[in-house]
């Protein structure tokens, strides 16, 4: 049987010591650092000859940066002679960029997809990619899990909610399915924010699809990103007479303005994973973060022991 | 016949507006900029249906972020129904991890030749690159062009240096056959400086192997990076009674204390290349660039008439 290693890059260290304390092994020894020129110069430190190693890294801001040393790194990880080389990305960064939505885009989710297979990843483990499909642009093996139940679970542990008059709200058509989901386990309706423009350069309107008088609306989301769509889905859902707003999503990108939108915002509280590590001046009290670190655990442990993953999908 | 296109990113915009207008064409229309999160976002704002597009783009620092640039271009240009996707990289980053100095280092020089070929270039031009043999890495075609020609002809041209009295030095073993080159050129002897590197960006004791007594020492590199061997090299040719000291290297990287080191060092003139572009507060009176930009416009003009560009190679 191989040995399992599992090392950390730079992008979410504190996620990877979790996850390998969660396994009960100590982080694999590397370092990343960088020459003088920017560079980067990765050091393993450790013998992985015929190992199965597992790289935590996700290709969250920056992201170049980040791609970069997850792809020099699969490369060292291979010519170092391990038996399977899996990358673990929590957030996959440039899923939104999945499709050519205008004439001569570039696709760079599958661009990102072949270049992590060219460099020599055997397997990559995913978290909540924006589109399941994808899944689709690897042609090696691909685990693809879900929030959903670490942050259902969250909600319903949680004695200030009353959950009788809980509706779970999708801020778009795309996130029904997720809503869906979550709404099932807390055993909620949902509704659905529908957004429109009535006229070209004129404001979106938002009209809700559903019922959220007197309720306590969960808006759930798999990224937030700048913040502007869910700050004024929230304020549109009081405006309909919900009677308080909780948000949640699988990965705080949190980008520009995001957490003062957050934090001027009517929501209570946002719940988010930390597939992306957020920096200490995002660390406000509205935001709540769980930890995907057993989740993770539980499916390197399983990949290594050739046992089945697929419970963890849903 | 197709039709050519030139298109820039951003780590060298001001070479390729010379490229272009030395091929007699306005760059092709493009916009990289940036969305909130950093990540990269492309739009190629006119056709390339059927044509042979070149792109410029040097992955000198940040060499990561300039790399993304590159290989999202050409994810871009490859589905935008470009008939050959052909990249100018005058100077080509990571190309000094070529090899596996130490157990688990990665290849990374090797690595990028795969990404660039996984991304879709169908051809590659190159200047000067480290180790000649990082040509092996591709398997698509290569141009390999040489800056010595160039450099060689503005110490012709330049009346203030006594070319009777020129030694052309190398600064280490690996530059002999840049020096040699240099050296018919200038019908002068050369010199080696032979010394040890402990680690990398940090110089050794130089010991010179020729007599440069009395002679106008021309030291010749590829890459000065940190510039410490070259200053500390310029210092032991006037021990050993060299009159005066030059300096000429095609890619001027100078990272970190580079240029102070270039302003306080006994080099009269250090003579480079535009491969990468010099921000203004490198722009010092003693560092004279020279443009490749008709050596690599006259490569894209042949490239496109499907002419041999052998004869640039040296
Ligand atoms: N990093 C990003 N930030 C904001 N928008 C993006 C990003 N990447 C791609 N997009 C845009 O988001 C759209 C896709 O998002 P979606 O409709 O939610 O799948 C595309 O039209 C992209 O142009
Ligand atoms: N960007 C860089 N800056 C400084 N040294 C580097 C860089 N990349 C690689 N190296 C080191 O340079 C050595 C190769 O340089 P050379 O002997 O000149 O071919 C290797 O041992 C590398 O560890």
């Amino acid at each position: 049987n191989s040995k399992l290693k599992i090392f950390s890059l730079n992008s979410n260290k504190e996620l990877a010591e979790q996850i390998a304390e969660q396994v009960g092994l100590p982080l694999g020894k590397s370092s990343v650092t960088h020459f003088s020129d920017g560079e980067i110069q990765i050091n393993i430190e450790e013998s992985i000859r015929g190992c199965d190693v597992f790289i935590v890294q996700s290709t969250s801001q920056p992201v170049n940066e980040n791609l970069m040393e997850l792809l020099i790194m699969i490369d060292a990880v291979k010519r170092a002679s391990a038996r399977t080389v899996n990358v673990v990305i929590p957030y996959y960064g440039y899923a939104r960029q999945d499709r050519k939505a205008r004439s001569r885009e570039p696709i760079t989710a599958k661009l990102v997809a072949n270049l992590l297979e060219t460099a020599g990843a055997t397997r990559v483990v995913v978290l909540d990619l924006h589109a399941p499909q994808i899944q689709g642009f690897f042609d090696i093996l691909i685990d693809h899990l879900v929030a959903v139940p670490l942050l259902s679970d969250h909600f319903l542990n949680d004695a200030n909610i009353d959950l009788e008059n809980a509706i779970i709200v999708s801020p778009d058509h795309g996130g029904v399915t997720r809503a869906r989901k979550m709404a099932d386990r807390l055993k909620a309706p949902i509704a659905i924010i529908d957004k429109r423009r009535p006229r070209p350069n004129v404001a979106e309107v938002m009209n809700i699809v559903g019922n959220v008088e007197g309720k306590t609306a969960i808006i759930i989301d798999d990224i937030i990103d700048t913040a502007g769509t869910i700050s004024i889905a929230a304020s549109a859902l009081i405006e309909s007479g919900a009677k308080e707003v909780y948000a949640c999503c699988t990965h705080p990108v949190l980008s520009g303005p995001a957490v003062q939108r957050i934090q001027d915002s009517v929501i209570k509280e946002l719940v988010v994973t930390n597939s992306i590590a957020l920096a200490d001046e995002k660390k406000i009290d509205k935001i709540k973060q769980l930890t995907v670190a057993p989740l993770l655990a539980e499916t390197i442990i399983r990949v290594h022991e050739q046992k089945s993953v697929s419970t963890l999908f849903d």
